[in-house]
């Protein structure tokens, strides 16, 4: 039985709340927010304690901690949980800076705990089952990678402004598929993007379209496009390219039922909200947690995965600043 | 809040039990089943009691029970719970027996309380998607309605002994679904069927392969066809044709993952265990369940749906032994 | 070099006209048709004579004749073509009369000519190879066939009094077909039908919506709906579960583009005309034809599918007129 | 009727001939090759008369050619037909030189005959459809245009050394399409490139996977990827990403079968050969550069539409070489 305490009563941290609710061997025994109200709410759904984020830290009766605070939260939680030996789960991305995330990969390497970053996508069960059939070889060497991905719709532009970025906050994500499916570290990043969805996007000086072109040392290539408006759905596809043949995980649409009229054949949309989308991927995630910390093996993705989605975002916003290919 | 108590820790009582964790305003109080091993298997991970369905039947802390026992205990449990006042969960067929289903509608009926008989197929988003979208006349009336429902592989040979025949304890549902989406009554009922999965399903007196016609007074059709065999999963497909469009629900893969090769494009087969394949079916009956007994309006489908469904397979089985046309 | 006369020059015999020129090894020689202004059209596209159907039937430069006239002119023609040795290509259906196709069935025989039966959609590349793939065992035995099939709207009542009636017009299409595929001759035919469509369909004695179960001697099942309207289209849906499989075939829509916006994914409609969506069925027909003919062996559909079919019809025209299965 | 000369007689001039063959209003009057075999095989099969290349382009009874001979003898060709005032239908590319080409295009506008250059793809009915939606605007203003376009398998290595590169010989299509459905002219070019699938390929100083990023003064994007070789048949799909919708093409497949078994279900693989995947479209292609030379409109793509790919062809051969984007 893994004992949990969660940092955070916002909707991630609903979400994984839910998850483990659903797990035989993890229990939430405690729970924090810096608004009473939040921790609260959690509390009263879970059956846990409140108490302060220091506190869980320091409890002897929690095992593993589940980061999912705002962002610049994230170092000191991360130092002061990996010194006191627990368990980190942190919500991606673990810092705005490298050279943060570096620091907090040294603390959690010395003091030997156990570290996953929350790249969800990982564990949705098209996109695992895709990774798993090119590590089977059912599609020989990768060559291309393909990746759609588009929002709903944009946060507000208050959002925009704190993001870091569509590279950093929405295309990481994209970026950290990128290397789970090439098998091989991208070795230089070129990327292309405006303001088209809406032009206060791009008077807060960010981007709400964009395009990445990521190659490897062997000639790999991918390609990552993004947008912020989707008017049907949430948009989430992928394709890898191999000398073998093609593998696909196309969108989940809200239900399976189809309809005909002189119009044509329609189905529904896309499933619109991230949550619902990747409620599997969730679930899945935290079982992989509770079971690597259970069994002793490193969870996946690693804190240095965290590192280099980051390394990939902030080369892709200098080569859109620039204009050039960048190494990452 | 609704207390509910749980009669049969089988494989169906553990789902209902896994449906109500995930509601907020239900609560599983108690448990009971015959054999104490199950009891104490689900009480441990409900946190209920362990207690007879006589003394569940009796409590006041209980409002209401879920009837997941062997089918020849259903009627007296629907007998007690009535009485003693309980709402009442009951798994299908209510009865093997139309006239004992009447019995218990009429207990049900005196007594006032709420009934929910359990096709849960009913509550699977896709076909109440294709019920709600006929009633609001998306295509029309409904004239023709085709239901293929196969099963991934034939149950054990003792189970079909004692199963009450094909049409009793499979195409039951199916006929359900025919009432739920013809939107008129069957007048008529025409059954053709064979051993062609297993010749020892016919020496036992069955078929494993059945297809059956009915009509309604103005003249719309139904055909279902039922194998229990199917290789590439669980089959289940619905459609219905109307005046001015067409509505079809098709099966649910595994993943949806695609593989393209020289062999061509692949994806999953179908999900193969009804659980997996109807468990957003059994949350929502379970929500429904909940939802109306607390607001007091009458849960769907009645005893009434209990018996006419009962009924058609009677007529069913009527039709194969006579090889004629069938009133129910 | 296949020499071929065009006996009748309406609607079909420019579909068989146009097939004839996209072959090296046929041409077409003559045209007939009692309506001059036709057969000059025909005529003035592939270049051919015109003559009249007599002088087709006896002349010397021709080897076959393509049948394309009204249904009552076949018998004559047929006796005709025959006897004067000329192979024979007939459009469904040979004859309205199961006794006068027998009379034609001997004919042929006794003159040895080679004949075709006008049954085009064997030759559909899709069915044709769902039939290729049950012959070669890729589903085991066969167990249930599923024929949907659906026109796009009601032919003319004019017309519809004299087709023969829904079972004899349309579904004989569609009885060929369960022939085709059960690969065991049905014995016993089930019908239902109404006039949901039309109701002047009903008083002119006919049904427009209808449903037929035949069944083989050894248990195979195939259930067969119609329905004289569809608003998406010409639907045409064939599957065949078998022991170890499912092989079905979708229907053609008339592009492949989807459009995906807030009301979900839409695609065409069903390629609606029967000659666009059989465009490729025609061509391999004539194909066949011409290379049976031309290589010695004999064309298929024979004169005794076409016999076979319009007993089928028959039988479920009785069926649903003593609402009783009926032996064929 | 427009009365055609075909100079060369290979497989597109064959591809043409059949076109011509189904259009009444238009007819092959002569035909030309090096090749004496090949012109009297297509004089055969269209009844035409072989006559030398000069003979039909000074001929008074010829009012358009059809070029189809190697791209080295286009530009002589196209000189001495637009000054005797034929029509030109012109196979892509019109010529390696972007300079020549703009010397053809001067003669061709002096002496004001309707040119057609070849990029056949744009007549596809799907992508075709696909343009037209986005004119109508029924997915708003264009956003991202993704290509995915892949070979069944390279061309002999001999060809690869005279083929002018993948961007020239292979990607120009998708060059030509991106610029049909950005509606907007590429104003940057990014590429990069490498040599998976045959490393004799790469030594040969070309590559045989690629992808290109393209993007428009308002900010438009287009992702291309292309690979000499698909296990799964010839990929060609298509999307646009609008601000109110997507619009996509998928492949089209060898037929509409699909197989169920326990290893899922399986669809045919695409269509193989580019004359079987775009025999459509080369039948509009002919329609419309007939209907266009009758009606005196001009004919689309123009040969300005040929220069204009070519430079983003050399332009993604500059981008590869020099690792930087290039303005074409």
């Amino acid at each position: 039985m893994l004992k949990i305490g969660i940092l955070g009563c916002g909707r991630i941290g609903q979400v994984h709340a839910r998850s483990i609710r659903n797990l035989d061997d993890a229990r939430v025994v405690a729970v924090a927010d810096a608004m009473l109200p939040a921790a609260e709410a959690l509390a009263a759904k879970t059956g846990a304690e409140i108490r302060t984020a220091d506190a869980i830290i320091a409890a002897d009766d929690i095992d593993a901690v589940v980061i999912g605070t705002p962002t610049d939260t994230h170092f000191d939680l991360i130092q002061g949980a990996a010194t006191a030996g627990k368990a980190i789960f942190c919500e991606k991305p673990v810092d705005m800076s490298a050279d943060r995330i570096r620091d907090c990969a040294s603390t959690v390497a010395a003091a030997g705990v156990p570290f996953l970053t929350g790249f969800n996508r990982r564990f949705d069960p098209s996109f695992a089952g895709i990774e798993a059939r090119i590590r089977e070889g059912e599609i020989g060497e990768v060559e291309i990678v393909t990746i759609l991905s588009r929002d709903p719709s944009p946060p507000p532009l208050s959002y925009i402004a704190s993001s870091g970025g569509l590279f950093r906050d929405m295309m990481i994500h994209d970026l950290d598929m990128a290397r789970f499916l090439l098998a091989e570290e991208p070795v230089q990043v070129f990327a292309v993007g405006s303001a088209l969805v809406d032009s206060e996007i791009g008077r807060a000086g960010d981007v709400d379209t964009a395009a990445v072109t990521l190659t490897t040392a062997s000639g790999r290539i991918c390609q990552i496009s993004n947008s912020r408006r989707a008017t049907y759905g949430y948009d989430q596809r992928i394709e890898v390219h191999g000398a073998r043949g093609l593998l696909r995980a196309e969108n989940q649409l809200e239900n399976s039922v189809e309809v005909a009229t002189g119009a044509g054949f329609r189905r529904a949309p896309a499933r619109n909200f991230f949550l619902e989308r990747y409620e599997a991927a969730y679930l899945a995630e935290m079982r992989h947690f509770v079971d690597a910390v259970l069994s002793g093996k490193p969870p996946r993705p690693s804190i240095e995965d965290g590192l280099r989605a980051q390394l990939l975002a902030d080369a892709a916003a200098r080569s859109l600043e620039t204009d050039l290919p960048v190494r990452p």
